[in-house]
């Protein structure tokens, strides 16, 4: 079978090993950037289980050659079930196409295609080596789980997560102006767990003039399960930045504390003497500064996610310029009906050109809902 | 056993009975009022199923005699699972203890203690006969089930749940007042279903005069589940009520078409000559009318449970008086980011005053989400 073989066409086996490597991809998350996550899967001739392995780290061995070398002569004449494409190219790490010809598997099943032109090619090249290739299998699954680094190679930019916190009724403090504890502890630490996972996290000078917050973080030890199980895996502090067009962030602000690096996005024409890294941004039409000259800035340093935390004024400029990729709403189960709205204008004047979204997700977390979408216009 | 006894404690048969007694009594649902939904399931000596019925409609037979009927001499020694306290009284129909006692059962169980004095006393009956009774076996679920009834009659008033539709931020238009087709065909069909499961409808003048509604019950019959599934069951269109202080409503509205009832709450003072069923209402600080006289004369007309369909103002009154039993929320994969809030003033002005709610439901309809939750302080 050489063409991308339809989900009835597979033996169920093969979903319940691809469904495990995208498991094992998933283990990577936060840790790998600015490579994919990926996990591999390897059975012997027979199908039975022989090894298996996920890409930890950027630097570190590829998902394939962990499983291929767990799995050791059993590898000859089985399957390997990998998320992405395996790459042909020889990066830090030779390339995995290679390595899985050298181990001797009959067959590979891939997930997602890699889209990086330097890194494809691996499936032809196992072609035309007579293993036989099957792509496609649980594709959307193993896309979801690699969002971030898809959207980086695709589109030259970040992925954007906006997150927000608000009462049902969508506000998010109250007339005035006060907003302690709209959600529940357990719902910020999640907030840090999701930040752990980012590269950067991003704010508004609104926001640090108004509530001085550290954004750094600061993940519950015990939610180990969205942890590496490596504690040796290197995990770096997520970059913290400031859109802050005229630079007035306060010298001693939190963000710029030294517990992680900071960067303040500033006009190209602001004076400051702020003493601290500085990017200069063009200005933009109606307000602030180039989000996307911040982005493809930000990828150019190898951010491949960015999590944008507010306010209200800056999600609403993301999302009218169409770069949020991914929205997760913390709803309170309480009513407010006066105060700030958790979302700034957005650029909808009438109800057609509403920002259209797809839930994929709603979860309780403590008292509180975390509500998972995106935009339905997205394709990836 | 005469206390009422810990869930622990009841054998596995117990609840099984108990939770088919509840799906049998919200089968009642919207057909009953001013009764509460009642179910009851009788099971032989031996434990095996002898009969089960519903209260279907006010005047009709009440659960425990259909039951009972069905079971015939089956129930003698046996045990009846009756969601709500036995009736004492001899009403339109006789007393259910009378019946339970004439049938010979040897054991009831009962959920939800019945709350209304009239009612009340059929346990203290039956042991007095030397049935054993048992109560308060899964209390919580079957108080739900008849949430309605008991606000009714605990409180005085009519139960009211509150309704809105929003984008994920809490808008229910954009900027320009566009509003259309917010929420899915689906959640408008399970709104036409909530309608008819009320007595009445209650919208705002500013609804009124915005949007001319017909404030009508036309659930989809395709949804049969939710319908009584006797065709011949008694189904009374609810009552549309609008809150007009001016008695500015049109006489050309549509809520005044003669396919339903309609009143015309107005201030006791105000001047009309509207030809309309009117209702005088003292006028209430900040602003509008008294709402607690409102649902005062609503349940002295029998009405158990109010659906409010707002607009934002009248929802804001509503939850700032404590009035709100339930707020149903229809959240749509959306964002606006302007535009009119779903909620108005509801009387908050500090975080610590924020009406607290607890999330009881959240279900996927069509491409939105009906999110259901109660107030956090209410203990019916
Ligand atoms: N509920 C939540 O989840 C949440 C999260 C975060 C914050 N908040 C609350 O939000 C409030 C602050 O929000 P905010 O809306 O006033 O401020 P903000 O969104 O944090 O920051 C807005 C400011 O960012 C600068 N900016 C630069 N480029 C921009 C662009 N392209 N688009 C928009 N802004 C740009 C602008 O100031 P310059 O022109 O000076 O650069 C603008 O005034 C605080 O009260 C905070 O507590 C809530
Ligand atoms: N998203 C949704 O689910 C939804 C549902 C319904 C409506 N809407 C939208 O809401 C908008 C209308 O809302 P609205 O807030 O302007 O009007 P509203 O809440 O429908 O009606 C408010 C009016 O009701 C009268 N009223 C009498 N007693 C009152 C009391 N105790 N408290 C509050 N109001 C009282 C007042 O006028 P008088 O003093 O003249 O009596 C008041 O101006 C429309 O655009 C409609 O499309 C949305």
């Amino acid at each position: 079978m050489e063409e991308p073989s339809p989900a009835g066409a597979v033996p169920d086996g093969d979903a319940l090993h691809m469904a495990r490597a995208i498991r094992l991809a998933a283990l990577g998350r936060g840790t790998t950037s600015p490579n994919p996550v990926v996990g591999c899967v390897v059975v012997d001739a027979a199908g039975a289980h022989a090894g298996e392995g996920f890409h930890a780290y950027a630097g570190g061995p590829h998902a394939e050659v962990v499983a291929l070398s767990e799995a050791g002569e059993r590898a000859r004449g089985g399957t390997a079930y990998v998320t992405l494409e395996p790459c042909d190219h020889t990066g830090r790490t030779g390339p995995c196409s290679q390595a899985l010809l050298e181990a001797g598997v009959a067959r590979v099943v891939v997930a997602v295609l890699d889209p990086n032109p330097e890194a494809a090619g691996g499936m032809s090249r196992l072609r035309a080596h007579g293993v036989r290739v099957d792509s496609g299998l649980m594709a959307e699954e193993a896309e979801r789980g690699n969002a971030e680094w898809l959207t980086f190679v695709r589109l030259g930019r970040p992925h954007v997560t906006w997150k927000f916190a608000a009462t049902l009724d969508g506000r998010s403090a109250a007339q005035d102006g006060t907003s302690q504890w709209i959600t529940s502890p357990e719902a910020r630490a999640d907030v840090h767990r999701l930040r752990a996972e980012s590269d950067a996290v991003v704010a508004g000078i609104g926001t640090v003039l108004a509530d001085d917050p550290r954004l750094t973080a600061r993940p519950d030890p015990r939610q180990s399960f969205h942890q590496s199980p490596h504690p040796a895996t290197p995990r770096r502090a997520p970059l913290r930045v400031v859109v802050d067009s005229e630079a007035r962030t306060p010298p001693g602000a939190r963000v710029l504390s030294s517990e992680a690096p900071t960067l303040i996005a500033i006009a190209d024409d602001a004076k400051t003497d702020l003493q601290a890294p500085l990017l200069r941004l063009p200005r933009a039409h109606p307000d602030g500064l180039d989000l996307r000259a911040l982005l493809t800035e930000l990828a150019r340093r190898q951010i491949v996610s960015v999590f944008v935390e507010g306010g209200p004024a800056l999600a609403g400029s993301f999302l009218r310029e169409g770069l949020v990729d991914r929205v997760v709403a913390y709803l309170a189960p309480a009513l407010l009906g006066s105060g700030a709205a958790a979302l700034g204008p957005a650029g909808v004047r009438t109800i057609t050109d509403t920002h259209r979204l797809v839930f994929e997700d709603v979860t309780p977390i403590g008292t509180d809902l975390r509500i998972t979408a995106r935009p339905a216009s997205e394709e990836h």
